[in-house]
C-alpha cells in the first residue's frame, strides 16, 4: 500500500504535517536488537530544521516508542514510534484551503481524493520524513549487527554548482562539520552564500545529494523487481521534491562504450573478488558486488517561495500566491539524513530477504 | 517478492534466458476486457531483436495464453501467458560457467545464491522483458477502456548525442519509422552510424529513452511510496542495464530556482485546471496533474562486447573474456517498447488503485 | 506480515498488553467517509471487560485519532488510532517472567523470539483486540455506504450448552440486552450461572460465537485464497483462544449427502436469484450468494485460572502456578464485538477488492 | 491477491479446469535445494482421480518445470511448474453455460465477475489443487532440510461415521494401503461401502480429514495474523468444498474448563520442555510448541450429483439439473494429499519467516 515501504522489514507511516504527530510502525524487525535511542535522536536532530539557513519552524522531535521494545531490546513484535507535532500551527494554513499552490500537491491530492488536508500539505509535507529517519536509524543499527556498513550522504551540488568529494574517503564528521552538509569546504561556502541569496530573493534552490554505503558485502539484493537499484530509486523518489536518480555513474555511464564502462573484476589481497573500478556504483544486475554502493538523488527547489506566483483558486479563478510560512529556501542539507535513512531501509530489507533465502552451500 | 511487480494489477514473471521459456501471470486483472491479441504480438515484435543493427538471435515470441481468457474476454481469473524460448542454445554458454563476465550479474548472482544459471545470464538476461512487454500490452488495453492514454517512447540520446524531439507531438508511427526508434531523422541517421561503428569495433554503446504518456487524467497515483514517480523509477530501474531516471526536467530542474521551476496552474478553455508549463513531467506530489507524463531512463552500454576484457575465473584466477555470442551492440531501440510496457503497468496499477478507493464526492 | 490483516483495506496493529497502549493504522481507507466516532466508542465499550462476570481490569479505552481524518471525514490517507493502556500494571506480572504458564504463549513466544514480554502476555494478550474492534467499527461504517449490511454475533454455546437462536431474526438489541450476550433468555440465564460457577471454582469455560451478516450482496469475495470463507477463518482464528471455525452448517454439513446439503437456487419475488435454503452460510465457492453469511467460531476456556496448575520454570524445573491476576473466567461475551469486527474487516476488504476489479458488464 | 498464498514462500496458481493446463510459480524458494521430482510425481499421483470409487476422469498430471532449476537444484529464482490438462473435454460442459448448478460457484462467479468459464467450474474446480499439491511436494522437501517433519493426513470421518486412528502412530503407508485412505481398516471398509452406495444412488457424501505433522520444532509461526492456526485455516478453507476447521481438540475443547483443557508443560528426558498432553494440537498462541501439530478439516459432499435437482437458468427460469459428468461421489480420499500440501506450504512459510527474523540469542 501507499504508506508502506519494504517487504521483509516493512515500515508503515502515518500522520499529517499539522495533525497531532507522525508515526511509524516497523513490522518484521528481528528480536534481540539492543536499540541505541540516542542514535535515533541524533538522526532526527540532523533532519530537523534549524540554523539561519533553514525553516524557522521548530520541531523538537521528541519521540515515544509505543511497542516492540522491552528493557532496550526489540521483542520481534512491531516496533511503533510516535513523534508528536509540537509546533503545528494549523491556523496558519487556513487561507490555503481555497487555492492550489503552484508546484505543490494541493491540486493533485484533491484530484485523487476529492478532499485534502490544507494544513501545510498534510501527508505531502516533508514532515512525514521524520518517521522514515527514525526507522532508518533503527535499520542502521540492525545492519551493523551483520556487517560494518557505513552510510554517508552529502550535498553534492546546489543550483548547478558541483562540489568535489571523494566517496571513498568522505566521512560523516566532515559532512556534519558543514552548515550545508557539504564536505568540500570551498563548495560549502559557495552553497551557503547561494542559499542566503535565494532566501533574500524570496526564492528557493534545488540540488543533488550523493550517497556512499561502504562495507556492504557482495550478494545483497534480489533480481528484477528486487534489485537494490530499483528499491533505492523507489525509496528516494518517494521523497518530497525528488525528481531524479542515478546509480553509480548514472547518465554519465550512458555516454560511454561498454569497454569504457565495464568494471573489471580482480582478485584482492585477501583472495576475494572485487571490481577494479566502481563505475557501476557497487551493483551488477541489481545485486551488490562488494564495492561501495554509490548513487545520487536530485531534488528540485522547494515549491513554496515568498515571491508572488500566479495560480488558481478552487473555482479556477486566477489568484496570486506568496508563501509566507516557515519554509526552507533549500531542503538539501536536511535531505542528507533522509536519503541516508532510505538507503538504510533498503539495505536492511535486502539483509532480511537474504536471511530468508540464504545462498546455497557450494557443493 | 522479487519477481512480482505492481500491487493491484500484479505481474509475476519466471523463466531463464535459455530455459524452456518465459512466463508471466497477471493477478488482479478486471473481468470483461476484450483482448486484442494482435497488439500483444505487435509489442513483442517491436521488442524482438532484428535487423542489421541488432542481435542475430532470432526470437519468434509466439505466445500462448494459458488461463484467464474465454472467447477473447478476460475472466477476472489470473491471466497467464507463456512465451517458449525457440532459439535457446544453452550449449553456447557452457564456457561461461567457469568465469565471471565483467559488468554482468554472474559474480553477484553467485554471491547472492551460491549457485547460478550460466546460460546467457539466466534470469538476469533481457529475455525476461518479453514477459513484461506482453503484460504491458494488456495493461495498455485496459488503460484505454478508462481514458485515451497514449504512451510513446523513443531513443532520446545515444552515446551522448541528443535527439531533438517534441514530446507533445511525437507519434508512435514516427518512432517506428526509424530503424533506431528515433523520430528525429537526422539524429536517427547519426545513431545508426554510431551503432554500426560500435558493432564493428566489437564494442557497445548506451543512451537514453524518453517517454511521454498523454491523456492520463489528473489524480492518478498515490502519496508517498505509491507515487507515480517512485513506481516508474522502480519499474524502469528493474530493467537490465538501466542506471538512471529523471521525472520531468529531472536533473535540469535541480539547477533552477523555485520561481523558474514551478508550473503555474491556469484554467483551460473547458473550465478545467491545468499546468501552464510542464517542467514537472505531469506530476505534483507524485500524483498526475493532467499534463502529459514525461520521464527519461538511462541505459548503460551492454556489458557483453567482442573486445577482450580482463576478468577472473571462479577461483579468482585472471582470465580474458571476449563475448562471442549473439549480442546487441546497443539495446536502446529494443528498450523503447520495454519502457512503454513498464509505464503501462504502473499506470494501470494506479488506475486500479484509484478504483479501489475512489475520490470522495465533494460535499 | 504477521501484524497486518487485509489486502486492500489493510490494518496493522501494534502494542503490548501492558505497554503504553495499543494502536492500529488503516491503509487503503477510501476518502470522504463521514466517521461516527460514537460508534467506535460503542464497540470499544462492548469489548471492554466489565460487570460481575468479567475481569476486574478497568479499560477505559478512550481513543485518539492520530491521522487521516479532517473535520470528521476520512482523507484517504492512513487512519491511525491509538488507545492508551490506562490501567496497565506491569509490576503485577513480574513473577511470570520466570515461568511458562500452561496454555499460554509464554513458552512458544520465547521459542520463536528468544525473548518475550512477560507483562500480561505482551502481544499475545486479548488487549490487542481493542485495535481490531476500533478498526472494525470504521469498516462497518464503510460497508453501510455500499449496502445495508447488518452484522450480529452472539454467544451460541457455553461449556457445551447450546442456545436456540434464529439467525434470520436475531437483533443486536436482543444480544446486548443479555449480560452474557445470548439472545435466548433461558440459555442466557444458564450461561450466567455457569460462568459464576466457573469463577467461584477458580476455573474458566469456553464456548462458541455465532455470527450472521445480513444484507451482503451476491458476488463479494474472490476465488481460491481470497474466498470469504478462508479470510473469515484466518481472521477469526487469529484471535486469542480461538480453536475452531465452521462456515454455514460446518461439520454438520459433512455428515449429509449432496442432495441433502445443496441449496437449491430459486427466483425471488423481485426477479432476483436466491438460494431457497442457507445450509452453506451465504457462500458458494467462497463468494457470497446473497443469503445471510453465517459462521461459528469456537473459543477454548481462558488459560489463566486460579486453580493451581503444574508447569515448569524457565530452567525446566517443576513449579505450580495459580493465576491471581484480573482475569475473565469466560471471554465469550466480550468476544461478540471482536468477532463482529473481524467479519466487518473481511467484508470491507471484499468490497474494496470488488471495486478494484468490478464485474464485467454483460455484453 | 486472490491467487497467491504465503508470504515468504509464496505460490501463485493459474489455470482453468478445462483450459490448457494448471500452473504454479513459487517465489521465495531458497537456492540449492536438490529436488526429488519423483516425490512431486508421487503426490500428484495420490491426488489423481482413479479407482472404482473415484471420478473416471483420467488426469495423467505429467508436469514440466519451466524455470528455477538447474541440474536438479533450485536456483533461488522463481520455480514454475506447468501441468497440462490432458483429458479436458470442454464440450462436455456447454449445456452448463445456461444454468446455475446448485451448490456450485456458477451463480456467485457470475455475480462477482459478470462473466464465467462454464467448462467444469473453471477456476472453482478442484483441478486447481494439482498445482498446490506439486508446490506442497517441493515445500516438504525444503522442510526436511531443516527438521524431520513428517506430515500424515487421513480420512477421519465419512458421512458422520468416525474412524479410530492414533495420530501419534499413524503412518503414511497405513493411509495409502487403504483405498479410501483410512488407516482404521474396519472404518475403511465401511467407508468404501458408503461411497459405493452414494455413487449407486447418484448422490455424494462428505467427511473429515485429520492431519498430524510430527517433528515440527517449537517456535514456528508468528503472532496474531501470522498464527499457524490462522494460516492453516486460511489454506484449508480455500479448498473447494471445505467448510470447517478445528485446531487440536477444536469444538470439543470449547466444552471443557480451563483446568481440563490446558496442556501442562513438563521437562522431557533430554532437558527440553514439552507439553504433557496435546489437546491444543501443537500450538500455543498460534506458535508451535514442539508437540505434533494436529488439525481437522471438514468437507461437504460434492455438489454435482446424478440425482435431479431443482435450480434456475440464467434468466431465473426454473430448470432441473442432473450431473452427468465424470464426478467423484466423495472427494475425501483425494483430499488427503491436498490437505497435506496446504500444511507443508504453511509450515515452509513459517520456516522461511523464522529464518528472516531468527530468535535472539539469550543474553
Amino acid at each position: 500500500m501507499s504508506n508502506t515501504f519494504g517487504e521483509f522489514f516493512r515500515i508503515t507511516t502515518w500522520g499529517e504535517s499539522h495533525g497531532p504527530g507522525i508515526g511509524v510502525v516497523i513490522d518484521g524487525i528481528p528480536p534481540g536488537l539492543a536499540l541505541d535511542l540516542a542514535r535515533i535522536d541524533a538522526e532526527l536532530a540532523r533532519r530537523r530544521p534549524g540554523g539561519a539557513l533553514a525553516s524557522p519552524r521548530r520541531e523538537s522531535d521528541a519521540f515515544e516508542i509505543q511497542s516492540g521494545v522491552l528493557d532496550g531490546r526489540t521483542l520481534g513484535t512491531p516496533l511503533a514510534l510516535w513523534i508528536p507535532n509540537r509546533d503545528a500551527r494549523p491556523a496558519d494554513y487556513a487561507p490555503l484551503a481555497s487555492l492550489y499552490r503552484p508546484g505543490h500537491a494541493d491540486f493533485t491530492y484533491e484530484a485523487r481524493y476529492g478532499i485534502r488536508d490544507p494544513r501545510g500539505g498534510g501527508r505531502a509535507s516533508a514532515r512525514e520524513t521524520a518517521a522514515r529517519v527514525a526507522a532508518g536509524a533503527i535499520a542502521r543499527q540492525l545492519l551493523e549487527t551483520e556487517a560494518p556498513v557505513e552510510i554517508v550522504a552529502w550535498v553534492a551540488a546546489l543550483a548547478g554548482d558541483e562540489a568535489a568529494v571523494n566517496p571513498q574517503a568522505v566521512t560523516r564528521a566532515a559532512v556534519d562539520a558543514s552548515a550545508v552538509r557539504c564536505p568540500d569546504q570551498a563548495a560549502g561556502a559557495r552553497f551557503e552564500a547561494r542559499i542566503a541569496e535565494a532566501r533574500d530573493a524570496g526564492d528557493s534552490i534545488g540540488g543533488t545529494i550523493a550517497l556512499v554505503a561502504r562495507g556492504v558485502p557482495a550478494g545483497w539484493g534480489d533480481p528484477l523487481f528486487g534489485k537494490v537499484t530499483a528499491r533505492l530509486a523507489h525509496g528516494c523518489l518517494s521523497l518530497p521534491a525528488a525528481v531524479a536518480f542515478e546509480m553509480g555513474d548514472g547518465f554519465a555511464a550512458t555516454r560511454r562504450t561498454g569497454s569504457e564502462q565495464n568494471d573489471a573484476l580482480i582478485s584482492d589481497a585477501h583472495g576475494g573478488i572485487v571490481p577494479a573500478t566502481n563505475r557501476a556504483g557497487g551493483v551488477q544486475g541489481g545485486i551488490t558486488n562488494g564495492a561501495p554502493l554509490f548513487f545520487r538523488v536530485g531534488f528540485k527547489a522547494p515549491s513554496t517561495i515568498r515571491k508572488p506566483q500566479a495560480t488558481v483558486g478552487r473555482g479556477g479563478e486566477r489568484v496570486e500566491f506568496s508563501g509566507s510560512g516557515r519554509h526552507d529556501p533549500c531542503v538539501l542539507p536536511r535531505a542528507v539524513p533522509i536519503v541516508e535513512a532510505m538507503a538504510a531501509l533498503v539495505l536492511v530489507d535486502c539483509l532480511v530477504s537474504r536471511r530468508a533465502a540464504p545462498p546455497a552451500r557450494k557443493g
